[in-house]
């Protein structure tokens, strides 16, 4: 088990750490019905693919208790209930076609040990991330990061924060500068928190300051995670991730993107394919802000992921090793 | 006179919108004494270059004429006071020492109308500066802009907003992306607001999504302002310029600089030479925001500038032209 999902004593609720009241405040939710956990993913109170992987696995656990009568039936419409809640993150649905398939071959009595599997696949996984971009940096480094790819985001370590974590555990001195991240803030509430709790020194910076940074020759390598990966390694990550590629690339840094081999979408041929999901505008006019920033009414553009090209990446970490073009994943 | 920057009717006080509480309020405040007018500047409830100017040169009239004895002394002395108020702003001391000299060769009778001069000759400037900028746009064209250089930046039109401005007026069609330029959201609370009511059709974004909307080939080419030019032709203006002229680049989007001539420092070789005022952090984790967004005690970096270099840009334009490098300014 992990802190940030878990099962509560009794093993019939799901209990997990409110992300989106992160740092300010650390709260706990205890979870008992459907509508509490299709809630909890949908306004990313667990959010991160791998993280909301292994939250589905343990919740279908949950909610299989209640199922009345036939099994499948009922994990069939929990399942496509709780998928409803994020459309396009990938790790949900697999996890839960997953769980599905691990209760027609062996009933009730499959489901806990399935959602553990999960979890502990993804602990395996993150490490050995974590192990392959660690090799990438030398003791003193220091790693521009954009958004959240760390322990909350999956089990334990990260994809992007695993080689600063697991490095600084070894008594290396790791540096990070971490994009705040707009709209959302995942680097300031989430990533800052993290790295600070984990020992690394972490500096703070906004979106439009990492061309600053670069320039004044502080950032040795930029890690960041990755959504989905196309056939030909353009990489999907949170907007403004390919700004960054671009910046790193005018000033000679390594861009590397980490994430699990199961990020890699081999239906997907480039990332043309890509659907890049738009999020309400509000959430660059008002949400965080104790007035709203822009003019009522302003039109807004507001993608939630972008698109870095292949030939902008230098390469690709995933468990299986750190992989160069041209790909053969 | 202008609206954001005038004289009260008895001529005793300068009364300003201030700037700091826009959008969502819309307040006029009257100074009287020099320490209203130390914290208007220091406050970036005035604030642009240009504006700062303006400010100074009918601040120093008010106060001159509450100096008791000789004008010299006194006038030296209110200088020195507001120019510290934001000591890299070259507009400010520029404004002062003319403001001083005035009434070196004139007395007190000279400063209503040295103030007025500096006023009258920014409008005149802008709408040169607006003139030329529009000759490199065509009807229906898209610009980007960051940051606020627009007419609350200066007396009218602006220098980077001018030709959007002053194209709208003659009917054409022009659309602006709008960055929302982080830490201070001068782009969301100025750059938008003064669009939308100049009816320009203008889109606000986040500063990392400006790479997105230039990959869908949105843009046909970006505007900025900008705070110092040096000798070479490098560009010091609001953090994330740099940024923002590096995607351009790489998508083939011209980058255009727009700005009075007066803003060339030939005292100044380079970029390298231009000291980058550094801010509070708090800028960043707390101002605007309901409840802070990051971790207590985070470690900041909040440069209030960046360097642009000049092989980035493909035009500076001044009230004098469309200057292409070589710069011989």
């Amino acid at each position: 088990m992990i802190d940030h999902i878990h099962l509560n004593e009794k093993e019939d609720a799901l209990v997990i750490l409110d992300q989106s009241v992160l740092p300010s405040r650390r709260e706990y939710l205890t979870l008992r019905t459907e509508g509490e956990m299709w809630e909890a993913i949908r306004s990313l109170r667990v959010r991160g693919a791998p993280a909301i992987g292994i939250f589905a696995g343990f919740a279908v656990f949950v909610l299989s208790q209640r199922i009345e009568g036939e099994l499948l039936p009922g994990l069939r419409r929990i399942c496509g209930y709780l998928a409803s809640s994020r459309p396009t993150a990938v790790n949900l649905t697999w996890a839960l076609e997953r769980m599905y398939a691990a209760a027609e071959r062996g009933g009730r009595g499959a489901l806990r040990a399935e959602a553990q599997a999960i979890l502990e696949e993804d602990i395996a996984t993150c490490r050995a991330i974590a192990e392959n971009g660690l090799s990438l940096l030398r003791d003193g480094a220091t790693v521009l990061t954009h958004c959240n790819a760390g322990p909350l985001a999956t089990s334990r370590y990260g994809t992007a924060l695993g080689p600063l974590i697991l490095g600084t555990e070894r008594g290396m001195t790791l540096h990070a500068y971490a994009d705040e991240t707009r709209p959302l803030l995942q680097g300031a509430r989430l990533t800052a928190y993290e790295l600070m709790n984990a020992g690394v020194d972490v500096t703070l910076i906004c979106d439009d300051m990492a061309s600053y940074v670069m320039r004044q020759g502080k950032i040795d390598a930029v890690m960041v995670g990755c959504d989905r990966i196309a056939r030909n390694g353009d990489v999907a990550n949170k907007i403004g991730t390919s700004g960054v590629a671009i910046l790193a690339r005018h000033y000679g840094i390594p861009f590397y993107v980490l994430g699990p081999g199961s990020t890699v979408d081999t239906a997907c041929p480039d990332g043309d394919h890509v659907k890049i999901e738009l999020r309400d505008g509000s959430e660059i006019t008002d949400k965080y802000y104790a007035e709203p920033v822009a003019p009522r009414g302003v039109k807004t553009c507001n993608p939630a992921f972008d698109v870095t090209p292949a030939d902008l990446i230098t390469a690709i970490i995933t468990e299986k090793g750190i992989h160069y073009p041209p790909y053969a994943f």
